[in-house]
């Protein structure tokens, strides 16, 4: 984000009858025409789009033909897009995906970390154990990275690294969806060590309509990004977890809508029903801000939704603040005035 | 926060070259004769202060005569003013407290949480061990709270709630320091249950500069001021514990210094030698903001510090952004805009 004095402020956080902190941040919706039809902010502002574009990173991966050679399953390609909780699930999947490719945990470079959830942390702890490289929330990305390396007949080691092959051709996806030349200058690492590239926010807009829509693509990418969009909306619980925005949303929507979360407060989405692609960016980083601004722009573009879809949504645009007695202090809930505006530029 | 479209940016976070998420904040500094000697943003927004102001919270205890009568060290009066990380020492130290009042965790109404740290929580999963109230980060200040309506005859239950005896005085102490007055409408229910009020910042960076200075105070609430501002400037480690800001910057600074953060972004300090009291809050709540803005205030105003003091700010105030192989990918660092109207207000 190079400017944002622009950004305004688009959640609160209210504690008794006042707000003790706003959010802040950008928005843009794009057409398969690759209009934007919603911007709120400077959407030309460029975003990490850290594992928000996990799926795109995952293109390869089926495109080259790896995932048929690897027999990878529908849970097994959504856990290559996913951001997961390290429950069991996911971290036996990742397990199974390495052997599929003839690999182990050694030859993971994304590091490793606790589970999110207290109860795998526990389970772990009782075993007397740590956590390995397969609880890494991106294990099934790096995962389905590997076995894109062997299928390229590349070396598996340094995979991680902007000139491997695995790298090069993400590179290469992004470019083409997003319209946008990436170079070194807007390149950063991502937690789990891999290249994440700065493009401007409407340009991820733009490269999720294409992905929910497949306009412009070739048959061959076409298919890989249907393949894609159908295993994680099949399987949201790989894309994330228990209690998780992601896959809730995207098991409530049945296969209507993909969404994928981000470090540092940023969110991705396609909803091929209406041809748009979002992505949105809460200035500060926050995933309680993300999560209530595309709770609230799903709101706005889902009206023809069920009494369970609503509840699901409204579990995450306004949560409630509570307290160690779990007694509601206050709540998140999307601004006024930004509701008022999409509603303004959606209608 | 009524109103914060005034509120710069205050902190960056950086990955690779480009800045990935801007934080937004409000600084206000006061002097013993009650004038306004810096502010940054709309410092007359009204700031829900959190545990900032934990160590006023504890005032009432002392000037009582409470924490005579029950024989409190400086290490209890210190975990009373504390936001602590939950380590054994406190989590002892807050059940010596309450034996010495006579009560036991079954007393407290703050509910309970796991220990920050994972080491902590490790150690009570192992011992198949649920978290308690003692475990609370609130559990000290909340021992206090009880040992106070021991002292005032007051029924322990119900303390913490707004028209108990215990939260009356605290709201006496606030009104006193603050000149203010705090009436139901700015009420909010803090985390731990007990009501927090909404005061103008620089109404809180005045009570700080009141608190390290004695200004205006008469005999009793200046000792009472004094023993827990010693109390925590030499007992550092039980107002927050490892790995954290209050203590490692109280223990550098050897009393020259206090500092006390809160939820949602709310940090406060005193410099009893600058005659200067401090309060500050990150727009959006985080943490991290919060302690980058208090870190550069200090390297600002403690011009005169040594080698260790230094180090110690610049952990807090340039904190690296790491990736899950502990290499650095960015930093959080202050705005340079917000460090030059720092010096420009403050030298």
């Amino acid at each position: 984000m190079s400017d944002t004095v622009t950004a305004p402020i688009t959640v609160e956080v209210t504690r008794g009858d006042l707000v003790e902190s706003f959010h802040r941040g950008l928005v843009s919706v794009v057409n398969a025409q690759g209009e934007e039809v919603c911007a709120i902010g400077d959407t030309s502002t460029r975003v990490f789009p850290r594992s928000a574009i996990k799926v795109l990173q995952a293109l390869p991966l089926v495109e080259s033909g790896a995932a048929d050679a690897l027999d990878l399953d529908d849970a097994e390609l959504a856990l290559a897009c996913a951001s997961h909780n390290g429950e069991d699930t996911h971290v036996k999947t990742a397990r199974v995906m390495l052997i599929k490719a003839g690999l182990s945990v050694e030859d993971m470079e994304c590091g490793s970390h606790w589970p999110k959830r207290m109860e795998d942390i526990a389970a772990l702890v009782r075993a007397e154990e740590e956590p390995s490289a397969l609880h890494n929330n991106c294990s099934g990305k790096h995962a389905g990275f590997l076995g894109l390396a062997r299928a390229l007949g590349a070396p598996t080691k340094g995979y991680v690294l902007p000139e491997h092959p695995v790298q090069q051709e993400i590179k290469a996806v992004i470019e083409a969806f997003t319209c946008e030349e990436v170079t070194t200058d807007v390149c950063g690492t991502d937690g789990c060590s891999i290249p994440t590239y700065a493009v401007p926010l409407k340009a991820w807009a733009r490269a999720f309509a294409i992905f929910g829509t497949g306009e412009g693509l070739d048959e061959d990418r076409l298919a890989a990004c249907d393949k894609l969009y159908e295993a994680c909306v099949s399987e949201p619980f790989m894309v994330a977890g228990t209690d998780r925005f992601c896959s809730d949303v995207m098991a409530a929507f049945e296969g209507r809508v993909f969404v994928k979360t981000g470090a540092e407060g940023v969110f991705c989405a396609a909803i091929p029903e209406l041809e748009l692609g979002i992505a949105l960016k809460a200035e500060d980083g926050a995933n309680r801000a993300a999560e209530s601004m595309m709770g609230a722009l799903l709101e706005v573009l889902m009206q023809d939704r069920n009494d369970e879809q609503s509840k699901v949504l409204q579990r995450y645009t306004n949560p409630p603040v509570l307290t160690r007695r779990d007694v509601t202090a206050g709540e998140v809930r999307p601004a006024a005035d930004f509701v008022a505006d999409l509603y303004a530029q959606l209608s």
